[in-house]
């Protein structure tokens, strides 16, 4: 069988399983959930033993550092993918719910009602942790999936693979529900974003090339998440104590992730008492300042920025800073440079705070809070399948609701159309 | 300059309007709305002489009647796009609006609130309509549009396109909040299709092969409507007149649209006293029976159905018949040859209407009532851009609050992440 021909089988199962997964009820599905969980302890030395495998062949290749943790899986990885499962499990169903309905003057009653996407293609990298917290929502969704992680995790996502595919067949499920592609070949990818027949969505998770590649050659709608340029902007007569806990908060707690900030925008009329304070912190924790003109002026041993910092996502302990002589040059500097991810304003004026909520062009736009706060778990979604920050569908973080859709459903008496 | 470099300006024009549009109040909005509408009255001789010179030219090339028909603009087609105006000018303005809100733990508020997708791009066939109504409402969503109409209609829609720049302009927004592709090249398209940094989403109206080219060249999002393969399912027990009503209005009322009846699917226990009484009113209003061979015992002068009868759409006064045995079959019929438009079942009973309304995948499911009211001023919406058969962002007839989307705006006091 070629390699085409392979995706077109599993795409097609996958479909054909879609509607059995739509049709199951909350208790089944988080029955098997729990049993992927069971399984993942109780089979935790094989895992190890496979993974054990992926990891020696990433360090005969020569994988980086960084590459090689991303792909290792501990004791304290199967425990945290299974605690995920059993989140996940206390989730409230989506699948059925019906919102608001109305009344037409003809008498037809209108509503809508939640219902699985379909089928979903998850094109992830290294961590093979992706392929149990995927599987795990798109399950408690009512979705079939089939997911692809990165060839140099083959054998610790075939370990797992087996072990959901088992927890499916325990509770009469079919085993398509879940597939993972296990084809090491890049052509199994662009295969798979051509079954436009059987798959409703794709989800890449990665850096921008694989998201790029992806979005370039895909005929499935793509729910893509780019980078996270993250600004806060210290408004003026913002309290310095706040300001500065903030911005030490998003730019240190975790700086490799894509909601760390990365520029510190400041009201002149505060640059001068508070950029001192916030800068001491910022080096005693390591972070390297780059700072424009009027910042090197206060900050005279920072860096000078470069034109090439403003649009950069460090995701390391660097932080760009620039001083603006009003909200609306804050908020021009974010519109040009900014990727629509994570935006805070940190004031005390009301009407700033309602402008800058309204106006930034942002996933998640806060007053007077971290940007790190830009989280499924951390906004009360619950898990979290990714961040998008393209517009369709959903902006921001997506959650187990974000893997679902609405129908029309229409209650008649015999109504027809004049 | 070369036509790449054209649309890319455009689109890059588009961009810088968005972000004008998005910021501008309901009452503006609404006042360019209706400017369009009066400059679509007080212009009407200079728009049936442009519309008249695409006629002219289409019959010179001799295409069909019904083509030449849906580009003829009247006195009528444009009382109705001012009227249509009107309409969406009294349509709430979905911008702005917030939804539920919810407090974390912490001490978080978090709420959804609703914007603009930001710039829209609608490629369509003939009908200049288009313009004025896809204009409209992409303006009340507070999005940027651009808009290419088919070649044949290129005058008429310049004339257009200047009425409405010139609305924009009296009201002191940007022209280039729409602007109409005033190029005949089809390469105009394809280079519009990859202008992902400065386009949010593609909505391509027209036949199925225009709308799969687009999907496999954008790397913009497509909404996307491919045909409308409709069922009625008469189930046991069916009230006889209701279920001819419905059966002739949607099959009768206006065949040639996506919501309109293709099969008839009916259960045994009815047929023998139910068909013959509908196949009178159908053949007397010319329509053409294809059945199954149970359907050609009880009719045994109708067309037999072949199967490629059963995925058909006819747009058309032909019906497909076929008798089923239990609801089961007529909902494995409706997966395996339906659409996912839409789908009615005619029932007095209680726990089948429920199992139909759920387990039929389709965007909009009836019961006891026409499909003829898939769309979007039927259902409540208002005016529609279109009906989506695919289920990312939004399903079914999409109305102005489907060319919005959300971001997330959270109020802190100091929150930072631990």
């Amino acid at each position: 069988m070629t390699i085409e021909s392979a995706i077109e089988e599993m795409a097609r199962k996958a479909r054909g399983a879609s509607s059995v997964i739509a049709k199951t009820g909350t208790d089944a599905k988080n029955k098997v959930l729990l049993s992927i969980a069971d399984g993942l302890y109780a089979q935790t030395e094989e895992i190890l033993k496979e993974n054990g495998k992926d990891v020696a062949r990433a360090k005969e290749l020569g994988l980086t550092g960084a590459m090689i943790d991303r792909l290792t899986i501990t004791e304290e990885t199967i425990r945290s993918m299974g605690e995920g499962l059993t989140e996940v499990s206390r989730l409230a169903d989506p699948v059925g719910a019906v919102g608001e309905s109305w009344i037409r003057p003809n008498g037809l009653q209108v509503s809508r009602m939640r219902i699985p996407l379909g089928v979903i293609g998850i094109i992830y990298e290294s961590r093979p942790n992706v392929t149990i917290d995927a599987a795990g929502l798109c399950l408690k969704a009512g979705n079939a999936a089939i997911l692809r992680g990165g060839s140099e995790a083959f054998h610790s996502n075939q370990a797992l693979s087996h072990i959901i595919q088992q927890a499916l067949g325990t509770h009469g499920l079919p085993a398509e529900t879940i597939q993972v592609v296990n084809v090491r070949d890049r052509s199994a990818v662009y295969n798979l974003l051509k079954q436009e027949d059987c798959i409703d969505l794709i989800i890449p998770r990665g850096g921008e090339s694989l998201i790029r590649s992806v979005v370039e050659n895909s005929t499935i709608p793509v729910l893509k998440h780019y980078k996270g340029v993250c600004h806060v902007y210290v408004d003026e007569g913002a309290d310095p104590d706040m300001a500065s806990d903030i911005c030490f908060n998003a730019k240190v707690q975790r700086p490799g992730v894509c909601n760390a900030l990365e520029t510190l925008l400041i009201h002149s009329a505060e640059a001068a008492s508070v950029l001192p304070a916030i800068a001491v912190r910022l080096r005693k924790a390591g972070v390297e300042i780059r700072g424009c003109p009027k910042t090197m002026h206060i900050l005279p041993d920072a860096t000078p920025a470069a034109e090439s910092d403003w649009p950069e996502e460090f995701l390391d302990l660097i932080l760009a800073v620039k001083i603006v002589g009003s909200m609306d040059e804050a908020i021009a500097h974010i519109g040009r440079y900014g990727s629509n991810h994570t935006e805070t304003i940190v004031t005390a004026n009301y009407q700033r705070a309602r402008r800058f909520l309204r106006e930034v062009d942002a996933s998640v736009v806060l007053v007077n809070a971290s940007t790190r706060f830009n989280d499924g778990g951390q906004l009360g979604l619950g898990a979290e399948i990714g961040i998008s920050t393209s517009k369709l569908h959903a902006f921001g973080p997506m959650g187990v609701e974000e893997l679902t859709t609405t129908k029309f459903v229409v209650f008649g008496d015999g109504q027809i159309r004049e």
